[in-house]
């Protein structure tokens, strides 16, 4: 669908059925859960999964295609692509959207016949347990799945409750039946991942088990439990690793894998055997905890006690319906499915991380207890704080905002280096990308009144994440002011990154009146400027002897450069705290608009990142497939050009997503790049959260209703809005003029209407000369 | 000292000052203390250590002298041999006396100037951070322990609470202080042993950590918790592990291993530097905690809040005087030495395990909470269930021997085979050795009377140990009445251990008037019949068709024949349950008091067992230095011919034992050699446990009082005694003639005196045609 747009579609789908508002939430829910496509971005580099979650499920249960080695797991970071033809089996926690992979836990795959214990080749069928299928089987809506397995001989269903992934497999008649459970799997396979493992068959037929491994996250344990709705005809365990230094004594039934009441080592696979004689599905309940096996079992018991397979789907529905009814959109059906997908990938991280109990591992590899609060994790922070966080505070209720705060201090409290999270999964922290990105997720939701935990906290965390010196030239840039790239590697993203961060660590220290950190931290937000080299228009590393490093290539990309995934065409616009001080350094707004022009007009060969994971969908040097570029379209509107930014919106909204499984021109990022479509639909985008405000685009939808959590309604109207007719006129708030490009937080969660009058050209005039924009009014 | 005698000694050694009765316990805890050598059994084949401990202390500290590779693992499994020259460090926990090895956690080693991270080569001094001693410079007692370290230039000194080790160094001067920390190492070293492991360094200068060994115990995990008395001054982290397959993302300070807050991996090593400024020995504190790193914490605050180390050295010497002082015992100062030393390597295992809160992990390798009893871990069962639990029923207080029941029974609530203890450690089952001896050491304590715990629990326990099929053979024992050879190795050996653990489950069953199990049980507690072949008149291991596996060569021995750790001439005799029968089946008392003979008087070359480990000791076939053969010396006495055993007793006491480090002629296995040596010393010893009996030898003490922790006082004295009286003429009970070799456990406890009339020739007369022998009562 490149090369098309968005209104053009409404002529090709039905423009009515779907026209009408919907009467309430639960019938906006209802009709939103009927748009969403989960198998949008599981082709392409989206990198999302079409299985069954409910919203911020611990489980996330879905198909893996393939199990892939390290040198080729990036295309199968969520273990599904939607191009493969073969399924190893049914995992049940994944990624929504990474770059990097690791999950994929506890795989399980039902086989009707002689069930094989090696995966064998997907290009050989028959080689091992792994089948083939169609899509023309599948059958993928939020929180249920359907595949038809046909070389296993296996109809498959998923279902899923926060903690608990439930399988239904219904077997070709007169085979045996099994289960296998396979521990040696994962997203980015290599040789010594799985540290440790155990499978045990307990006396009433619960299998639990846990594994440890060494993947992105070092040394992360997972404990499962599992329960069959029929009783086991037998069993069999085994560990299919031959080279063991020392194997220890035998345990009962060694010599008998089906006497085996556990098993423990590093390649773990066991069979479950039900006979020939099931007379109906057989339906599998597995359950995940960080904290043990009797957490498991306990998550296991409380989410479903019973086998009502069909309840859990049932119940997972009715939490999509209510979390996705938020919204509801008058557009097109292609339109809408894109819409409420996006929405839905927004609504899978951070996940639960915690058991029934409260109980959680943390970033020490320790237990702890969550107390009045629900601890959530998988922050992909470096993508999430720009758009992600900033939409659940709009989408979802207070509560869960609150609880993302309480999660990430929690995190730091028990941090080995008392520091926020930065890339953390499962409560581990991977060190994965760069910033301290936790601070404006913190500050932004403190600066919209998401205050339920201590604020005094959160300010002494935010201020020692910002100076843990050990931490990627941290030390440095107190020292210098920028990150010198001599010593530091991606000097000028971390420089340019962390001023950023550290301007919201002053607004908060501003609105607590605490002057001396907002002093001080507003100091440091203007730091960015030690990165800029007026010569060239370019933001640049700098060498602890302050100056610029050299050779200097602005097309270059790659690790070891000035940059993080970019270059300096992609870089040098990253001051959303200060976009006047930029167009002044720059010489004027016309000039950093010109710059921005030759960004997205530039001829850029598409090769020219093939040696870089991550940045897709060009535009010139524009990115939109990789975050950095992600608030640029919006600095047009940020200077006070917003018809420039209408067209750059329209040129991206057109070619980067499409409602199809390639339709995500970038990883998705754990709902960073559908945040950005939610956002950019509705018509506006947090340019610089932490700000309270949101700079103004144009609508996608010809009328959006939020239904916000709070009970108010905030709807958003494009009158006029064709393909055609794609520039802002004026804007209406509540039925009064609005002389400026932007809404604040404020007033959207007032509810309320905002009302876009659309025409063919672009309106120069609009806002108007005497607008303040709002940079300048976030910095006064 | 072989060849000599015990009473020869007491001509060569001061005879009177410890000839006095001591005035009470206390003063005869202190005399014991003194007398105390830890090095006994250091050399040789005793597998002792001679460091730090308190009785049945969690943390073991103690000086490894080399770290062993697998293939040479043997002779370390304590860590330190006396003929060694080098100290590799002083680790927190180690075996007393086991065959196999493994421990050795959380080695820290003091060096001043410079700190090499590698051990090196032991042979080549300054290869690495081995240091040289000399024995000169050492000194041991329960509960200290102290060396110099010539190379690292330390004066080192050790002590122990609990589950703390204190490390007390004084540094050379002049030179930087250094605390190496290697978690690399332990007891039977190969390569990937080490799963997973942490360090951590915390804001307050504690240091904590983990680390995960696939070792003896599959996935044992261990936590630590470490504190200086001085400020460190700085520290570094190493990861020599350079194969590594994904290394993830760096942490902070990765470049630096000086700023590095926390490291994980598997081949982790630490130096914690202090300068060359110290003014005081440097005291370094040590917790472990199988819970996890707050555990360890929480330990080290409950045990010793601040820095006394000689505080923590004089409550350690309290508390052995006090378990030491249960005998005093009037004897030549080597026979003093001997007996003090074997009662305190009776009183290190089953060793506490379960952190200050009362957390522990169990066999499940989960944390469990014990509520109002101890846990224990560290039972070598198929030594220790012989002499050694039988020993503590007497000398330690009725609690300790609940809590030992009460942890075996917990061990059976989490196992995941639902069985009790084989061969467990640190929580974990090794499967190590043979039987279901957990079920004797229970029926023992039941029997005596010590019933602080859910007896239904404790039979249903043993019964489901005795009745679980997939454990060595027990299914076809269950069907067949033996354990068959061509389907289950050492079949002879299982057969009649399993015989004998069955009688005394019908013993306690008899005595709870569970009449079901009581003959079920006593039915086969006479399976042993099965292995008897009264054509060679041994016990021999039987097919499942019945027959006698052939070729027979009752000279064999090794892995794969029909017994385990022996051979036919050893493990023929076991029978303790039914000597009569036993006698009866070989054609009357004299016959197998014959061969009996046969076995002390047969000429063995002692190389016959140089394939096999474990096997020392021999007198003829009979091997002292393994346990099948612990109960031999007493059937004379059994059959009725006590002066026999008396003979052989003198034979045995003065080849196998010396107060020298090389003074044990076997592994001490957690205590059983020493336990032994108590016994046998005193005068008389359990062959059955469960039967409430002690067979009579003769002491080799002139006077023995046990101040039992009952409040009672049972002394034994042997008038008479000395090289040239060592029959027993006569015995009086409580002044009252005895006219039976035994005495009952009830009669022991109540108090009283055992008076021996020794003299030069045998009395074959005593204990008189009318007596019963206690076979036959045990059995009526």
């Amino acid at each position: 669908m490149h090369n098309a747009s968005w209104t053009l579609l409404a002529g090709m789908a039905m423009l009515l059925s779907f026209g009408a508002q919907a009467a309430d939430a639960r019938d906006a829910g209802h009709l939103a859960f009927t748009a969403v496509d989960p198998f949008i971005g599981t082709g392409g580099e989206g990198h999302t999964f079409p299985g069954a979650t409910v919203p911020f499920g611990m489980v996330q249960l879905s198909p893996d295609t393939r199990i892939q080695a390290r040198k080729d797991a990036y295309g199968w970071a969520a273990g599904y692509r939607y191009s493969d033809s073969t399924i190893v089996g049914f995992s049940h926690t994944h990624f929504s959207g990474t770059g990097h992979s690791d999950l994929g836990d506890v795989l399980l795959m039902p086989v009707a016949g002689e069930a094989k214990i090696e995966r064998g080749d997907p290009d050989v069928p028959g080689s091992g347990y792994t089948s083939r299928f169609s899509h023309a089987s599948e059958r993928a809506e939020p929180g249920y799945y359907a595949v038809t397995l046909d070389d296993a001989g296996v109809r498959a269903e998923l279902t899923a409750s926060a903690r608990v992934g439930v399988h239904r497999y219904a077997f070709a008649p007169g085979k045996p039946a099994h289960v296998l459970l396979d521990l040696r799997t994962s997203m980015y396979d290599y040789p010594g991942k799985v540290l440790w493992s155990r499978i045990r068959v307990r006396a009433d037929g619960t299998v639990t088990g846990f594994r440890e491994t060494r993947g992105w996250a070092p040394g992360r344990q997972l404990y499962f439990a599992m329960r069959f709705s029929q009783p086991l005809v037998g069993h069999a365990l085994h560990n299919t690793e031959t080279d063991i230094a020392y194997k220890g004594f035998p345990p009962p039934g060694e010599k008998d894998p089906t006497r085996r009441a556990q098993i423990e080592g590093r390649q773990l696979v066991a069979s479950f055997d039900f006979g020939t004689g099931l007379r109906a599905p057989l339906i599998a309940k597995v359950s995940i905890s960080s904290v043990d096996e009797a957490g498991a079992i306990a998550n296991l018991d409380a989410d479903m006690p019973g086998w009502d397979f069909d309840g859990v789907r049932t119940a997972a529905k009715a939490q999509w319906a209510q979390a996705l009814g938020v919204a509801d959109i008058d557009a097109p059906e292609p339109m809408r499915k894109a819409f409420f997908t996006a929405l839905y990938h927004t609504l899978q991280a951070p996940s639960l991380f915690m058991d029934s109990d409260g109980r959680y591992r943390g970033p020490d590899n320790a237990v702890h207890q969550a107390k009045g609060w629900t601890n959530y994790s998988t922050f992909s922070l470096w993508d999430t704080y720009r758009a992600l966080h900033p939409l659940l505070t709009i989408v979802q209720p207070e509560q869960r905002n609150n609880d993302i705060v309480q999660s990430l201090l929690a995190a730091r409290r028990e941090s080995p280096y008392g520091v926020l999270p930065v890339w953390a999964f499962h409560g581990q922290e991977t060190w994965c990308m760069i910033g301290y990105h936790a601070v404006p997720v913190i500050a932004d939701a403190y600066m919209k009144g998401i205050r339920g935990y201590d604020a005094n906290e959160a300010l002494d965390a935010m201020v020692a994440s910002a100076n843990y010196g050990p931490y990627d030239g941290i030390a440095q840039y107190r020292e210098l002011g920028y990150v010198p790239i001599d010593e530091e590697g991606e000097a000028a993203s971390k420089t340019l990154e962390y001023a950023y961060d550290d301007w919201t660590i002053a607004q908060v220290a501003k609105s607590m009146g605490r002057k001396d950190i907002a002093a001080e931290f507003g100091k440091r937000a203007a730091n960015w400027k030690h990165a800029f080299d007026a010569e060239t228009g370019f933001m640049r590393a700098r060498k602890r002897d302050g100056s610029f490093r050299v050779p200097f290539d602005p097309d270059a990309s790659g690790y070891g450069t000035d940059y993080t995934e970019g270059n300096a065409w992609q870089y040098s616009w990253y001051v959303p705290q200060d976009v006047a001080g930029l167009a002044a350094a720059h010489g004027g707004t016309d000039k950093l608009l010109k710059r921005l022009d030759d960004v997205f007009d530039a001829k850029v060969d598409p090769k020219v990142f093939a040696h870089m994971e991550d940045i897709t969908g060009l535009i010139g040097w524009y990115a939109h497939g990789n975050e950095p570029s992600h608030h640029v379209a919006y600095l047009y509107s940020h200077a006070g050009q917003p018809w420039r930014t209408q067209a750059r919106l329209k040129q991206v909204m057109d070619t980067q997503y499409k409602p199809t499984p390639d339709g995500l021109a970038g990883n998705d990022d754990l709902g960073q790049m559908s945040a950005w479509f939610v956002f950019t639909s509705l018509g506006f985008y947090p340019v610089a959260p932490g700000s309270n405000e949101y700079i103004l685009g144009r609508p996608f939808v010809r009328r959006a209703s939020l239904n916000l959590p709070n009970g108010k309604r905030f709807t958003v109207l494009a009158d006029g809005l064709d393909d055609g007719h794609t520039y802002v006129d004026s804007v209406m708030l509540d039925g009064k003029p609005l002389d400026r490009a932007f809404i604040t937080h404020q007033e959207l969660m007032a509810g309320g209407e905002l009302r876009f009058k659309m025409q063919a050209a672009p309106n120069k005039e609009w806002p108007g000369n005497g607008a303040k924009s709002p940079y300048s009014m976030s910095n006064e």
